[in-house]
């Protein structure tokens, strides 16, 4: 009853959200040059304050973290909120129809730099919670905004700001990230898990100079040869990671994961279409979900060493470099997965040079977590049609910080449209989305308001 | 007796044929940029009329080649003297101690563009036929001089060179080309073939767009692993050639090749060291000469696809390309070479796209040719010592022209210093080696001349 009300606000203030979000996005906050950041970060801060949060900008060693709280009541949930206020830079810029940073509005649709990826999706969320406070003067549970200021670079400080701030942080209950797209068709989605990753570089070199084949070929070891071997050693042509110990930790997905997956919409046809492919990797009898949900995987980025110009050119390369990245699952880390590459590489090829890059845990909140159908059915009320529930996806975030670190379960419900273009010109969020998005945030306070203690 | 006279005459001209020899190597000759070529190719065809040849410049769709023929006898052998004209682009000019155009005479070496590949060597050949004129009037056997304007640029006319004027020059009863370098020591050598080549190209292409490496990792086939599993179906780590028919039909070395092979000299710590190498490239087990002599090999040119920018990119790449050649040895040819390759390709990834590029075949005179003595002879009585007779050189060079066009038993008795940096700045010719080369030439014209018919 309450949110329905709720609900009639979001509607009568549905032209002054729009405009509202639109002047928040058209303040630039680019944090791969620096610009923008502690201005619009000082803006959220305020922004929080004026809605009864006892806020404030957190500093690290990078961009300050926005925090804020507002606790209403110790009997209720405590919901933490995260997002971030920084965004990628806008080039190319001749390729924007209109400006980044001039918002327009056209098509039902809302066009600016961060408007989907995240600014719109957090400030719906504020709007949710100031839909809340107009209508009923409090909040329907606790709250702790989180917004972050170094995303889009990798989130170099999160970890630790998390351990830091375990005393203020650790009476969050659960964390809802409202980021990424939504499904193709607009469907709403509750993600409860992400991939984590392991990237990590195989140097050879062979001769101290390359010679040439003819002179030398026979006689002086080859190192993409030397490479090839190697990676051949560690997949095989039908698709299995033969590196010892890589897969056998892998958890199998459970009863709920695998229900969830069997209801999981996929047009195959279109997927192969879209990617202009015949088939999908190797091995190939494996279902497409879990394939990016349930398995590692060994990617190669890159190969490069020798002649790569036109024609032939009759060349023994000295060195050669490979790139890789292992998406990691339960239980895998990226320090367990680094061991046992750099173990394979030594057994198989000692004179290759493993090189540990970037690394970053998977993250799992279990399906059957007592929040699931909480949010689930406030999406429900939001959208009238029930959510989508993917137990990982198959990128990576740092959502390892909320559940490894800060030990609660985390849920991903993002609001944007598929085609949000984020990371791209032309960046957009459909009004409806943003809309759709305000309401569902304004039906998890209020259905996380009413569960039992 | 009449061959000491001719030694007495080359030592008495020493310093006019240093002379002669700087002056014709002042001329450019690049045929990659069509420098100088028909001034150069003139110069020549004079000197050969003027040495009572029947010479002329024989028009080629590309350069022209000089040729010129003087029969003394016709019951005597007929020697084709090969060489090129033409010689490489001197850049990079900021490296050359004295300018390449401008020949100098330091260190008891003559510094020029050309004077070691291949100028000054079939300079030595024209003064050595001079010598022999100035002293006796006539030469010891017919000759037939040919001149190539297109060896640095692959010599794309040869072959049909030598099929349209196999008349004029089938009389020829065995070719030699002096080029190339001595051994290390400075000992003569004869070399009796060449191993031929194949290049070939692998591409491949799997989905339409470079994806993430997350979000279909484990869903996207990936070219760069299409192309490492091919790979290792077409060479083994233990250096094993797998594509069927490709070793296969490959002739064991004969007796003598095998007798030969083991008196050459071989500093294999020396080797190693300026190498930089620990080992030589498997199969551990095959003797040095044997890998670049008696075996075919699948050398890895270039490998490239995907990232290969500093750090890491979570990219999974559409496509990828390997650039290979393979050194034939006897009875493989470029087209057979192909086919095995294709088919194999077909049969283990038909998706990769195979493309032919170049290929020259292999080449190799009997070592119990009858002309075999007589030459090492010659050189022994030039030199004082006895060349080292090399089966086959690893690298590949046209020499087919003459053993399966021609139809003739072709050598190669190279005048040049082994640091002689052809195809590098400061070419140059050490001036004992020059007069050593007019010796030789002089000493193989005599003893051809004194065969039993």
């Amino acid at each position: 009853m309450m949110l329905d009300r709720i609900f009639d606000h979001i509607e009568a203030n549905r032209d002054s959200f729009i405009a509202r979000v639109m002047d928040y996005v058209r303040h630039p906050s680019i944090s791969a040059h620096d610009i923008g950041i502690r201005d619009v970060a000082n803006l959220l801060c305020d922004h929080l304050s004026g809605l009864g949060f006892d806020a404030e900008l957190v500093e690290t060693p990078g961009h300050p973290f926005v925090l804020g709280t507002r606790m209403v009541d110790p009997a209720k949930p405590t919901v933490l909120l995260y997002g971030h206020y920084d965004v990628q830079p806008p080039d190319p810029l001749d390729e924007w129809i209109s400006p980044p940073f001039e918002p327009a509005l056209r098509d039902g649709r809302i066009w600016a730099r961060g408007i989907g990826d995240n600014k719109g999706q957090h400030f719906a969320q504020l709007l949710a919670i100031e839909s809340h406070l107009a209508v009923t003067g409090t909040l329907p549970c606790n709250v702790i905004f989180l917004l972050e200021g170094e995303e889009e670079i990798g989130s170099p400080q999160i970890a630790d700001f998390i351990r830091t701030h375990l005393d203020r942080l650790g009476v969050a209950d659960l964390v809802i990230t409202s980021d990424g797209p939504l499904h193709e068709s607009g469907a709403p989605i509750i993600t409860f898990g992400v991939r984590g990753v392991a990237s990590f570089e195989l140097r050879c070199r062979e001769a101290s100079r390359d010679v040439h084949s003819g002179n030398f070929g026979g006689v002086v070891p080859n190192p993409i040869w030397t490479l090839v071997h190697l990676l051949a050693t560690m997949k095989d042509a039908d698709g299995r990671i033969l590196v010892e110990g890589l897969t056998e930790p892998v958890i199998p997905p459970t009863n709920h994961e695998r229900e969830a997956m069997a209801r999981l919409p996929l047009d195959m046809p279109r997927v192969l279409a879209d990617l202009g492919l015949q088939r999908l990797d190797a091995p190939l009898d494996r279902p497409y979900w879990d394939r990016l949900m349930f398995h590692p995987t060994l990617t190669i980025n890159g190969f490069h060493g020798g002649y790569g110009g036109p024609g032939s050119k009759t060349v023994l390369p000295h060195e050669a470099v490979v790139k890789c990245d292992v998406r990691l699952v339960e239980p895998l880390t990226p320090d367990y997965v680094f061991d046992r590459l750099e173990a394979h590489v030594r057994a198989h090829a000692p004179g290759v040079e493993f090189i540990r890059q970037s690394g970053m845990l998977p993250s799992k909140t279990p399906m059957d977590s007592g929040f699931g159908p909480v949010l689930a059915q406030a999406i429900k009320v939001a959208r009238g049609v029930d959510p989508l529930l993917y137990p990982t996806v198959g990128g990576s975030l740092p959502d390892y910080v909320f559940t490894k670190i800060l030990n609660r379960p985390a849920f991903v419900i993002p609001y944007a449209n598929a085609d949000e273009a984020n990371h791209a010109p032309n960046e957009n969020l459909e009004v409806v989305r943003f809309i759709d998005g305000i309401r569902c945030g304004a039906a998890v306070l209020d259905r996380l308001g009413q569960m039992k203690p």
